[in-house]
């Protein structure tokens, strides 16, 4: 017999590739879905971001760029960390990654040793988990309630603390609930971690979409605190595949190593589009997106309120509202597929974020304008009223 | 003491990168190099791909990608699987990838267990062994020589089988050699490990740059071979950052969720792009490349010869001629860095390579147009003789 490593037996799909091939099948057939599941802007990206990727197609820009990324981008993105967060952040501790996959992997390579254990949230970031897997880690839970909107508390830190604990992982805003941390929450963090000589890995993919205060950043200020950031969903930049990672300098040369061996580089065009990403154009452009999600969120969470949902107070930030479902199903799996072969919608199941209580959650992106998302809750309304 | 994991340890930095720094230095000073050691393609991208990025560009091609890939690239890969190699591919069995670095970790991760011993060429591309290592893997080599033209039989490959091998590795045309292994002995290879349960990965990136009979392509006639590809050498489309793997059915599932965790996607602009490079008018232009690669070739493989460097028969493809320095220095690298430092020649040391006689072997690519190597080979035969 032929046989596949037995990872990956442990490694699952993301469950809303099923919805997703459900509703092509519904698309196919010639009725229309509203796609509340996708985790990447409806935006197109900036036009000066476009301009650039052209005007670097037309000057030849096709060859490798060095494995830590293009001079220029390092430089570029430790200057915004300058202006927007007013934070020194040193271009040689910028690492330009196929995007923040591609970070989430160096980071979490060049840490977890076989056996080490790796605090996580649940709910969470699905691939977290498995690329502690791939390293030989051990992923643990650090279960967040909605009750208390998530929040991350370092006594729950503590308590999950084992001696063999050697990474935590957290994210703000974070997918599935777009809720932030508190910058003291994470601090707080980071020293223990560091009393422990542990680290931090910090995903900050979703910073710039922010509804409220305008957060912080971890980058530059410890040397056991690295901090994964994107150009997909901000800069709405999803398949151009280039995001970036701030390292303590004492990795970074293990990070170079580790990234001239399995990627090369990340995509030159992408890096040379990305350059225009911080200039005042693109950004007045992002800035209306910001306040067209801002509004969305608004209307989408009092529409789910409405409706009977059980919502935490509403998220702060990213595009998405993880919702309790109990009140309509036991089992939110089956509910998402009820939901798109009857009603035409489709949401992600809790499945995808949670181990401790999977079937009681659903995440609904805000990721399709007003008229569309409107349309999708008359249908969730008709649905729920007919089940 | 906060500390990285110990696999750092034991993972190695290509070494030409020291003497890359080593030469932007000198370059820096003002004086001249002549870079022979760089593993991509000189040309441009086909000037027909780049206009499709930008019309992908300005279509909006921006977001994300299915993780195997757009169906039309993966269709159009099948295409050419048929029209160039007479072979029947079909496009679910091929996974468009981040370059064939990404078709390498797919497929080493979705293979090996801890404990798998991975059977290796040295000299060979040195990420393989690292690859093999980050999924618990123990690379084992087959030792290759010069005096054989590198050439590998099936009794070399049982010589170091043992029960606990899992895989082979193999390259045609092979880098640092430029060795074509022939088909008869591929499939030989193939039917082995088949009987033993064990797989044959056949990295293929450099198909096309051939020059002398074409060769075939084990794609899509086992069920335990799996073929890696990319657009970076032969099409010329390094900095894109697009690849592909071609999978036996079985393992497309496990590839996909692996993919889905890792990548996401490769990059969408790359794969619109690529879908250009099978038209007849890329491959006019590349075909124009190819002949000035083979006419490269010639003249450095007869003036290496004629400085007294120890050469195998002449290579069949890529852009690389390995060559023994022995005649010159007892240590290879050190002879690296004082022909870079007084001559202003780069070439890659034996060292990424090869971990049995990296001290007696150089590389030298032809990646530069011949003024430019016929400048080069000026500067080393001073630099012999003054030795």
């Amino acid at each position: 017999m032929l046989e596949s490593a037995t990872r990956m037996q442990r490694i699952a799909p993301f469950y809303v590739m099923d919805l997703l091939a459900k509703a092509r099948q519904i698309e196919a057939s010639g009725r229309t879905v509203i796609h509340m599941e996708i985790g990447e802007p409806d935006f197109a990206t900036p036009q000066p971001i476009i301009d650039a990727g052209i005007n670097a197609l037309n000057a030849g820009q096709t060859h490798y760029t060095p494995a830590l990324g293009l001079p220029a981008l390092r430089a570029a993105i430790a200057g915004y960390y300058h202006s927007h967060y007013s934070t020194v952040v040193e271009p040689a501790n910028v690492i330009v990654t196929p995007g923040s996959s591609g970070a989430l992997q160096l980071a979490i390579t060049v840490l977890v040793n076989p056996g080490d254990e790796v605090l996580l949230t649940d709910p969470g970031y699905p691939c977290n988990k498995h690329f502690v897997q791939l390293a030989g880690g051990v992923a643990k839970f650090i279960n967040l309630s909605q009750d208390n909107n998530y929040a991350l508390s370092l006594a729950a830190v503590k308590a999950q603390w084992t001696d063999k604990t050697k990474v935590i992982m957290l994210a703000s805003p974070a997918n599935p609930t777009g809720m932030t941390i508190q910058q003291e929450v994470l601090q707080a963090i980071a020293d223990f971690a560091r009393s422990k000589n542990a680290f931090l890995i910090v995903d900050e993919i979703y910073q710039g979409l922010e509804y409220g205060a305008r957060l912080k950043t971890l980058a530059g200020q410890f040397d056991n605190v690295f901090v994964i950031n994107s150009f997909s969903k901000f800069f709405c930049m999803t398949g151009w595949r280039v995001g970036w990672l701030v390292s303590p300098s004492a990795f970074v040369n293990d990070i170079d190593k580790l990234a001239q061996n399995i990627f090369l580089a990340a995509p030159t065009l992408a890096q040379h589009a990305a350059l225009q990403a911080f200039e005042a154009a693109s950004l007045a452009i992002l800035e209306g997106y910001r306040q067209a999600f801002q509004a969305r969120r608004d209307y989408l969470y009092n529409a789910l309120q409405e409706l009977g949902f059980g919502l935490s107070e509403k998220p702060a930030g990213a595009f998405y509202i993880y919702a309790n479902s109990e009140h309509f199903s036991a089992d939110s799996y089956q509910f998402c597929f009820d939901l798109l072969e009857q009603a035409g919608v489709a949401i992600t199941p809790g499945k995808d974020f949670s181990q401790t209580h999977p079937e009681k959650f659903v995440r609904f992106a805000y990721t399709r304008e007003i008229p569309q998302l409107e349309e999708g809750i008359a249908r969730l309304k008709s649905f729920i009223s007919a089940e």
